[in-house]
């Protein structure tokens, strides 16, 4: 219904659109700047920046702008759907043009300025991807033109391996979980001939091959992979097994050039044919391929920490890494200590508790704990849940929706989510914190998201075993493990927590030095820490970055790229990962604006 | 926007159904009656008669109700959206409620009676799938709880050969092509315990196994699976291999009970236990399963025609049904002779042209030839493209648009298409008349959907075969096949065709037929013909049954059911064999109106 309420809104954002582009069109930077608020932020995702930049305050638009307003050559503004007032300010969609895209805009006015503006690229002129009313004919003669087609493949071949090495791919991509797999489903879609390297047997064994109780903590509707949505009928938090069947038959519905029991032994750049020498352990054969990108998504997550205490080689039981445990068979009636007291800790404990076997879980820092339905109704619902989806949230908007929101305020609109979630379930805290667990919501109390946006850890999405922590089936320890004794786990305390498996749910380390063994350690350290914000909060050290560090945008190595996150990440940026890499595949003109300095290595 | 007319048309729509409903709870057939115009068609999916009927005329519609009107209990009819004009028809759809389940309706009025009338049944109360907002929550735990989920599945096992035989399913379905595998997909949401028996050794094999050049004649969004549709991002016409995988990756993300390498030998039915014993060579094991309901999707086609030509077996070079030509590899050079001028000719035919053979493709009857351009964007454009998706006729819009239609008329509706389609490209057929090739469009004009319906033969979609038989590329012969000699096939007329190798494109025998070693001779011809409308056409001899013989619906056999089809059927009609296996499976009462009797065995 068209009120006169929201024509003014239509109108006040039509506005600022056409101020927009009548300032961008005459290159007048100041003039543009005047149209942003005192306190404003630009979110870019490649469409000016040739990178994933914030912008925070007028001085930081100007000077991007000076970098690249004159190659980006901005226009055609116009707003999409309908304006919606939201506190103080109005929202709206809009889309837009540069001289070598299409791209996806939103805006939050306040007081006729702009407060936040997401510019997102879409589409790159000329290379759009064959979808909808862009399908290729196909029958058997079209089918042999896609990139990545197996060629007259003879029946009875597993079709998985691909027939890879006739020419250099322009992609190599090391690492073939949900986030490779995405990435390279958005490069064959854009016709760039890309390889995706992976150790294990099949795809999905990433998946399979982890404990077994393990199943998504995030509900289905953010877990979509691009192109091709699960079904309607899969449950809310499929189980590790459903994912690894999904990720193999995926691969496979893709095209994908994927292959398996291989790994990147190492990788050398040469800066004059601008080509990676990459030297990959083929299923025993040794395989050199000079690709021009070379992209990691071998997990958000490096290597594992693996603490060293004193005594450990003294043991007499086994100590395993939360990856390398998997399950809690043959352990009834074992001594179980899980050293941490995150995610993978609780999932072990509690599935270790139901094998029979005793546990105890040392909790050496404070966990943000949400019960798993909670996250789900306040924290991600609004945006990814059914009803958001009745009303009208598809998977593209809401992701949109969620990156239009600059991480410098993203805490600040998190926290009252988690304040309704600690009054909704204050009982339940209450019994929790009686247990002994120590639960914090982050130094700013902004909750699980930041906390996993900063450092990647820290917190437990929780599915079940934190009521056996409060009613004491899980038994609980505090404090830093000083040693190991033959039999038993050492606290600082003194306290001695007899064991026949320790399992170091501990974490791990940052993706450059997981790498490091491939790359080399002076590219490692120079390409710097990946992940986290620059929020100077507990592992997440400052400055200030305002995006994710080092990934799915350039790093401080030409060629080389960091992709990965949870499954909503690995859908929504291999989007602009992947038309980064299209464009230079194509020889477009890419100036990256900002490129991040390095002040952490690890 | 709501005008007067529209406003005028949903009126006459709510009044209608307004006064049917009323008639149907007073019980008063006669009232009910006097709302069908005197000529007047009832098409009823499962949702009144437990069965898949068409009934004609006033007479019809009134024994149909005396036997079910009580026991259906018909409720709440609603009008759905707006209603539009059609010719001189009011065109509705509407929602309404049986005893057991919701339906979907739609009518057509004229002169305020009912000219058509489809009722289909949507779901069965208290047994509704778990879609959408009523996803399972999943977690390991819910997982499960899943009917066919693979419990405690260990990594490495391939998943796809299931548990099986710890509790007798209540259906086997023989047969994992897409119609198996369709409904076996319904069947797991529904969580009737199924099993899929299949000969080959993965999933698509079916697929892949043919003759290397075969796309789907049909485009794409006609031909999407139940639950999860192909990508934006397929082809029009995807080639063989790409529905082979999808058909092995599909089987696995349905978590479906699949038995490979496995083939049904015999089925016996006790009418005491009301179960089958059904005995399965699997992978070289004998397996003896109790099934209530036996399903054979094995093909609308049966056995192989193949018919018995004096000489044959002193030919000195190969002759291979059509059906067991793997390609055209290792015949560059060669004569090909190939039997038969429909799709698989055609194919055959092109695919060797390619690959240097001299092929000479034997006609011997006329058949109905239309461009694949023309059938996508004339016949079957309006309905499934994407501009119909556009428009708003999604997959399951525009498959009860078309059962909408009664069987009676459909041949007077499609005949313009072909009239269209003659026009448009009557340069083209006047080419490939002029070649000697024999073009019909049906007895009746009404083209290449009838024929198939008909007798699911006598056709070619021309994805490029026809030019090379205009322009004289594959030659063309005519007449009946006499015999064949050492080195030639000779025709009623003399003509002797030099041949290496012999293609029969002959087609294939009934379904029951084709099932007849399995189920016994007897019972083979107790349940009759399967396929076939009886149009009195060739090769559909009467009488006028209105609905495709034995499929998706009761036979004369309790427990014995056929499925399949194109993929649209497979899609489509999967739902209504499925709720009727799941309303067995509850024990509710399921009185079938109108078992069609058997007029024919082959």
């Amino acid at each position: 219904m068209v009120t006169r309420d929201s024509q003014r809104l239509a109108r006040s954002v039509s506005e600022w659109l056409a101020q927009f582009e009548d300032a961008l069109r005459a290159r007048d930077i100041d003039r543009v700047v005047s149209l942003f608020g005192s306190e404003c932020y630009w979110r870019d995702l490649v469409s000016f920046s040739w990178n994933i930049v914030t912008l925070e305050g007028r001085e930081d638009v100007s000077a991007m702008l000076r970098f690249c307003l004159q190659s980006a050559d901005p226009c055609r503004f116009y707003s999409v759907g309908h304006p919606v007032k939201s506190g103080e300010a109005i929202e709206s969609w809009f889309s837009f043009e540069t001289e070598s895209g299409r791209g996806t805009g939103h805006v939050r006015l306040v007081d006729g300025k702009a407060w936040t503006l997401l510019t997102a690229l879409d589409e790159l002129k000329g290379f759009e991807e064959p979808l909808g009313e862009r399908r290729v004919m196909g029958g058997t003669k079209h089918d042999r033109t896609r990139i990545n087609r197996r060629d007259g493949r003879d029946t009875g071949t597993d079709g998985l391996e691909g027939n890879g090495t006739n020419r250099d791919p322009e992609v190599v991509i090391v690492g073939g979980g949900q986030g490779g797999i995405a990435l390279a489903a958005r490069l064959g879609h854009l016709g760039v001939p890309t390889v995706v390297v992976e150790r294990n047997d099949r795809p999905g064994d990433s998946w399979r091959r982890r404990y077994k109780s393990l199943a998504l903590h995030d509900p289905v509707w953010y877990d979509h992979f691009p192109y091709l949505q699960f079904p309607q009928s899969w449950p809310v938090y499929p189980s590790k097994d459903k994912i690894g069947d999904w990720l193999e038959s995926y691969s496979r519905i893709m095209d994908i050039d994927y292959w398996c029991r291989s790994t990147a032994r190492t990788a050398r750049y040469d800066e004059e044919t601008a080509r990676w020498t990459l030297v990959v352990d083929r299923d025993g054969s040794e395989v050199t391929v000079h690709p021009r990108q070379l992209v990691f998504a071998t997990g958000v997550s490096g290597k594992p920490n693996i603490p060293k205490f004193p005594g450990a080689d003294l043991f007499q039981g086994q100590i395993q890494h939360s990856s390398q445990h998997s399950g809690p068979e043959g352990y009834e009636g074992k001594k179980v200590v899980v050293v941490g007291s995150n995610n993978s800790a609780h999932d072990i404990c509690g599935a270790l508790w139901e094998a029979g076997a005793e546990v105890t879980m040392v909790q050496r820092s404070p966990a943000c704990v949400v019960r798993s339905a909670s996250m789900r109704e306040l924290a991600l619902g609004p945006l990814y849940s059914e009803r958001a989806v009745a009303d009208g949230f598809d998977t593209r908007t809401a992701d949109l929706t969620l990156a239009s929101i600059p991480y410098r305020i993203m805490g600040g609109l998190q926290k009252p989510i988690y304040d309704a979630i600690r009054l909704q379930d204050a009982e339940y805290y209450r019994r929790l914190t009686e247990s002994g667990f120590e639960v914090d919501f982050g130094e700013d109390e902004s909750g699980l998201f930041m906390k996993y946006l900063r450092r990647g850890s820290g917190y437990y999405i929780d599915t079940g075993s934190s009521e056996m922590v409060a009613d004491g089936r899980i038994g609980l320890a505090k404090g830093q493990v000083v040693e190991i004794a033959r039999d038993a786990v050492i606290l600082e305390d003194g306290t001695r927590l007899a064991a026949d498996l320790i399992i170091l749910a501990t974490g791990y380390g940052s993706m450059n030095q997981g790498v490091a063994d491939i790359i080399g350690q002076e590219m490692a350290d120079r390409v710097g820490k990946v992940w986290g914000l620059g929020s100077g909060t507990a592992k997440d050290p400052g400055p200030w970055e305002g995006e994710e560090r080092n990934m799915w945008k350039p790093t401080q190595q030409k060629g080389l790229w960091f992709h990965g996150g949870n499954l909503h990440q690995s859908r929504h940026y291999s989007l602009y990962l992947a038309l980064q890499l299209k464009a230079r595949y194509e020889g477009l003109s890419t100036p990256v604006y900002g490129l991040q300095p390095v002040f952490h290595r690890e």
